[in-house]
């Protein structure tokens, strides 16, 4: 007997100043969407190098995990089929922002605005959590209680 | 192309006064030592919920996801085969622990004789983990620098 399970997948916030770096999707689904970097998880790859390695593919940057914000499960979080990801808050410990092959152009956005933006996957949900995250700290799951 | 994942899987921290709830493993890897309560995440299921029904299933109790401790990915950690776990530290919000019918039997373990005990997988890290946490806070990976 085949078990099924979700597909682990990573995504990093890294914050300078006001502004959060974003990634233009350049595939479906979410095609010309923004979403936080981040991807799928390689079978041999611990979660923490997934996240380095992508952020690295979709924005250049050498980033290294600081925390975790949460995990997000959401069977209806990725059209495509059943992903859970685990949220790393990140810094940039080296180079330049640029797009890489995997992402269409990158973009600061202000953690102010994201009320008037659209993102892919919950990745909506994942910002308001992280804004929450900077004043009172915490973990976050899909289906967490939230007071708002 | 099929890309190869690492599996997913989920564990709860449950303590009560100075003691955590374990159970010993009716099954290989690790047949005969102790785990936290844990188990596969199912496709379709959110990891907060494969953890409650775990807990269930293993040790007759109603939980509820508290924080999130950390994600452990180390490829070695499963000699079966790559999983990662989301650890979740939990509160019992109903029943009397009573050993299910994945579990062999269970046990209460003082987190402070950690030191002298054998666990399963790498629970052993990730209780240390959970004693720095209730001082420090914060969140854990496997390959996290820890500085003892």
């Amino acid at each position: 007997m085949k078990y099924r399970n979700p597909t682990p997948t990573v995504d990093v916030i890294l914050q300078c100043n006001s502004k959060i770096l974003m990634v233009k999707r350049k595939r479906d689904p979410f095609k010309d969407q923004l979403s936080l970097p981040g991807g799928f998880v390689n079978e041999g790859e611990t979660i923490e190098n997934a996240m380095k390695r992508e952020a690295m593919e979709e924005t250049s940057l050498e980033v290294e995990p600081i925390e975790i914000l949460g995990a997000y499960s959401d069977p209806r979080r990725d059209p495509r089929k059943h992903t859970m990801t685990v949220v790393f808050v990140g810094i940039i410990v080296h180079g330049s922002p640029m797009a890489g092959d995997d992402a269409g152009s990158i973009e600061w956005i202000d953690l102010a605005d994201i009320e008037s933006k659209q993102f892919a996957f919950d990745h909506h949900m994942i910002l308001r959590d992280y804004k929450k995250w900077k004043t009172s700290g915490g973990t976050f799951w899909s289906t967490k209680r939230r007071n708002d």
